[in-house]
């Protein structure tokens, strides 16, 4: 049965390219997208969504979030990572026919849970100030939520510690207060963070071969991607980009593509290391420990990049089937 | 020829056994111990040093430092590991010749530093405020000192990454800002943390052999760390206690024990991981770097604990001879 999530997220190009995959697989069913400010505006990110659910035809709710952090003062767009309006140099067209659900995010995120308890995942690709809103507004979603999935962080696994600064991941950079607060929360969380997201690549030769193998779905995935290889070449000096939202659906989709590490997290908020996020993972007691409050989750250590890529290049082969047969 | 350094410490158990073996050692001349609170008050951490010094006949001088740090609200004396006055439950009789000298010892430190340029490491074991408040008077002090060497910190290798927190080292933890300061300044810093300290022990046998085969000075070691080791039997189950402060003065006797790896270090001053030690130490560029501000210094990453054993039980058997020779 299909995985029913809603998906918060920034698009942001490598947010649409999770979008994609979500409505692409078959084990995912793509409820909604709320958005939040990050890699875009809040009003290019829900324009970026509102485009996808028209191009693509998905029946998701598109549902406007927050358009800035909870405290800290706001970074601002990630224009060299995402492009001046968040989807590279692609052009968006105006959209027509799609329209915003009425509520805040984090209000439609409350309502949903409560409607369905038990049955949605909650899947975060952006910053976290949605669903920390959300969990101010009515904390009992934490029990009825299915789990929580966020692609975010930094704990130095496999030698990764940050992205915007040294020691710091850009979603929870955006929002540190927010991610302590749906860090610490008693319910379920996994964290897809940089340790995985930049163990997997999406190298030129696999997204030439997706253009040329998933028709339309393939061609908007390598149109999108142009901008983003080109930072990655400029600043990072690699042929390849990483695989960091995506790599959340696909743990909803198939969680033993990932070994998890149990412990309680937290994220420091102030100075030069804000957004870092640290994991007490073993039992040593000690006089002081501020991690005692948060709640035990889960932190992905491994992945299996090889058939992450693999799941990923044929949900969006038969996607492109499924819309062709469609026409 | 003899290393001179002044060694700012809180005595402190290990303290003890660090001044001792400065003291023992020929490869070190120790000039001056200031004091500074942290293990103990400040005032039972000047009259451990005052009592160090008339019993094992010091020429060192006794400086005292601060009793509170830059800018937190201070944690107080860790009574659990080095007893309510700082050296266990050994009794510390009043003493009746030493007397400290006059000035404060930031002071000192920075009067010593200028009267013989580049001739003086500073070795510190305890909280870095009277470092922080030398660099903060005078700020030319980072030109006339040799060498830095601390004690202090956890940088995550080797799987260490605090004592008092779950990510914090306790003379860190004492003065985070201190920290800050003393890491950042463009001197030579050579850091010895956890990382490599809780990779060497005081084991029972050893000190027992130690107390069998040093005399006086074994006396001394052997029952100063009686309730050291009752600590460390009790709260972290090992039959031996870190050989923490007298790694510092392994270093300056011979830094081939140590491998460092290079790179600016910024400490947490906030929240949970108030006086977690982060050091960059790759090359990545990133949208944000307040590591940039901070100088490259060294932070020790392996040790060869048994010949620093080996070293330190030599040390205090000629230390012996030498002060039963002059009896």
């Amino acid at each position: 049965m299909a995985r029913k999530i809603i998906l918060d997220t920034d698009p942001g190009i490598d947010d649409a390219m999770a979008i994609v995959f979500a409505e692409a697989h078959s084990g995912v069913e793509l409820k909604a997208i709320t958005t939040v400010y990050g890699n875009a505006t809040i009003e290019n990110a829900t324009h970026n969504a509102l485009y996808l659910k028209q191009y693509f035809g998905l029946s998701a709710d598109i549902v406007q979030g927050t358009d800035k952090p909870l405290q800290r003062n706001p970074v601002g767009p990630t224009v060299v990572v995402h492009g001046e309006k968040g989807f590279g140099d692609m052009p968006v067209p105006d959209v027509l026919e799609a329209t915003v659900d009425g509520r805040p995010a984090y209000q439609y995120i409350i309502d949903s849970l409560k409607q369905e308890p038990k049955e949605i995942t909650l899947v975060a690709v952006g910053p976290l100030t949605n669903l920390a809103l959300a969990l101010q507004a009515e904390p009992a979603i934490v029990d009825w939520v299915k789990e929580v999935v966020i692609m975010g962080g930094a704990f130095g696994v496999n030698g990764h510690r940050g992205n915007v600064t040294p020691y710091a991941e850009a979603n929870i950079h955006d929002d540190p207060h927010a991610a302590d607060i749906v860090f610490g929360a008693s319910w379920p969380v996994t964290v897809i963070g940089l340790d995985v997201t930049e163990e997997s690549f999406y190298t030129r030769p696999y997204l030439d071969k997706l253009r040329d193998d998933a028709g339309d779905v393939g061609q908007f995935i390598w149109d999108v991607s142009r901008y983003y290889l080109a930072f990655y070449s400029e600043y990072v000096g690699m042929q390849a980009c990483h695989v960091h939202d995506p790599s959340a659906i696909a743990y909803v989709i198939e969680p033993e593509l990932f070994t998890t590490r149990k412990g309680p997290i937290r994220v420091v908020t102030e100075g030069p290391a804000i957004g870092h996020t640290i994991q007490k993972f073993d039992n040593r007691s000690h006089h002081y420990d501020e991690w005692e409050i948060a709640s035990p989750q889960n932190v992905a250590v491994t992945v299996n990049s090889e058939r992450l890529l693999e799941i990923y290049r044929q949900a969006l082969i038969e996607f492109d089937l499924r819309l062709t047969a469609d026409k």
